[in-house]
């Protein structure tokens, strides 16, 4: 009965999941919707992202929260426009609601668009918001056994960034095996790429620029 | 309309938390729901709870995960039965997949049932299990605007651990202000118990085999 419940919220919001595609992709934009656990990274990642990127590419930010506009703060103090979403309770972001962001963001004058999903492993991969790709985010102190237990994201994403890689020098502080991560996060999903990150030291984050200049420059 | 669909999926398992519940309370058994995001430690803190406490406190686990039995595994090899739900997609545990687990371990041996729920830190603390009580877990490598931004676990938890303080210690590798954490979780549940630990080193634990101790003193 739950599958057939889940199934009639996805249709109602596929509307909007439909509207979102077709906007983006007439105004050539490229869209991430970034997903992974409470505090693997994410807004660490777009801030320095946006700081390091902000003379070659306009970004701009959805912010998706149970509560508080923290996140959207700090995207802010980086320098890039950012919309916060409230879910009150709700563990996933909707296509209704990033239509509404979307219309409040300046988009003729971005580049690419990140969607910071709630902090959530599970709910959000099952939710389609009309985005371009799906970025995972494991940070290493969450445990090499993910991609095995939390399938779906790492079968869905186009890009895995696996961050905190500065944890796995100070004295293994952590342990973390990255090629049992790349091993079984690629059985899932042949194409996905991985890159091992630091979003504090901007350890590895060449390669995911790289690929989000390369993505923009198809996506025109 | 989500909410009246939620609430609908909650009476219907609520029959089933309601037997749980009895079933418990007319054995005696103290039963506790382990909720975090995935990879803050849940198994690692069971693992050396059962290892410390076998000589005398017996100890079962229902595992949830949402693929594989690994967990279930490593819980057996520590000395404890296990059963293991695998949810199959679904984020949380629910009251009947509780009640049938229930059913096949050796209750009456028992005298402490964890359930390990599905590493989500948002939906399963709206699911009633018929558990005596919730235990939250944050590792500090998620940071400390957690109970911020994700306050409904923390509102209902009787303890919240602190893992992964050794990180801490290790040239400050995170960044994290347990006194936040402890002002803002307590804002939001005045009675709530906070252990910082390490499961990996022991640290903090003797605290936590305490409250056990009582609590299942106090269940008697």
């Amino acid at each position: 009965m739950k599958v057939s419940i889940s199934k009639k919220i996805l249709d109602e919001d596929e509307k909007y999941a439909i509207q979102n595609s077709r906007l983006l992709a007439k105004q050539k934009k490229l869209c991430l919707n970034m997903i992974s656990s409470p505090g693997s990274g994410k807004t660490t990642i777009l801030m320095r992202t946006i700081n390091e990127l902000k003379d070659i590419i306009k970004i701009g930010v959805i912010e998706g929260d149970i509560q508080t506009d923290l996140d959207a703060e700090k995207i802010r103090a980086s320098g890039a426009p950012a919309i916060q979403i409230e879910t009150k309770g709700a563990c996933h972001l909707s296509a209704a609601q990033v239509n509404r962001a979307l219309k409040r963001l300046p988009l003729d004058d971005l580049d690419l668009i990140f969607i910071e999903n709630v902090g959530n492993l599970v709910c959000p991969s099952a939710f389609e918001l009309g985005e371009t790709g799906k970025i995972a985010v494991l940070s290493v102190a969450e445990g090499d056994d993910k991609p095995a237990k939390y399938p779906a994201i790492f079968a869905r994403a186009k890009v895995l960034l696996i961050n905190k890689i500065d944890l796995l020098e100070v004295g293994a502080a952590v342990d973390f095996d990255i090629e049992r991560v790349k091993a079984d996060a690629r059985k899932l999903n042949k194409k996905l790429e991985i890159f091992p990150i630091s979003a504090k030291t901007g350890g590895g984050m060449a390669w995911w620029y790289d690929w989000l200049k390369r993505s923009i420059k198809n996506q025109r």
